[in-house]
């Protein structure tokens, strides 16, 4: 496997995930090398979670995977892409995508124009 | 301003950078408070250049300047997304998108399926 990624001072790159179909971006999570491994190995999207530090199958508690339909490294190599096909919905907090909050021209707060996919609250009840 | 976002230790915080027609993802760069308030104020994508250690106009030298349509911050507020009308091509290797590389599942390089969009020895010559 190829593992010439620039990762940073912590051993991390970051990863910008995004629908393959609708070509919304989803997130932006942090991948080690053994992320990137796991991904490969299994064609579905894992990562390593820099708040509980530790690696992090996505979707294993809420069933919201995603599959890895193609991959790219930036110029720099030091981000990837992912294009994906999503279950569920990508954000914790019940949306589609983590990107649901809008921001005025000035920074400012728009309303989310959207509604959730999932509730959280079911989804994570466990 | 809202500049409630969670900057890292070196005061940043990534950008991830979409074509708003096309949505195809065209860069992730880093903004400090300063790029915010200048992209804000301008209209423009500004960043924060971590090689150079100074702040960056797109487009400056090369007249690929990024004219912002919408943004948004995601749920843990560490992370920004903008919708660009993005003139000629975003990566300074000439490709519409710093992500032209993509990869095999296996993560070796695949060959590049694309041309540039302008040549990068005369945009940047002077």
């Amino acid at each position: 496997m190829e593992l010439s990624f620039k990762f940073n001072s912590d051993g991390l790159i970051p990863a910008i995930v995004q629908d393959a179909i609708s070509r919304r971006v989803l997130m932006l999570a942090w991948m080690n090398a053994a992320a990137i491994e796991k991904t490969f190995a299994t064609g579905f999207m894992h990562y390593w979670s820099r708040s509980r530090q530790q690696s992090w199958f996505k979707g294993e508690t809420s069933g919201h995977t995603q599959r890895v339909m193609s991959w790219a490294v930036d110029c720099d190599r030091d981000t990837l892409l992912f294009e994906v096909e999503q279950k569920g919905g990508a954000c914790h907090t019940g949306y589609e995508s983590c990107f649901f909050q809008t921001l005025h021209h000035d920074g400012t707060p728009a309303g989310v124009a959207e509604q959730r996919v999932f509730d959280p609250e079911k989804t994570y009840q466990k």
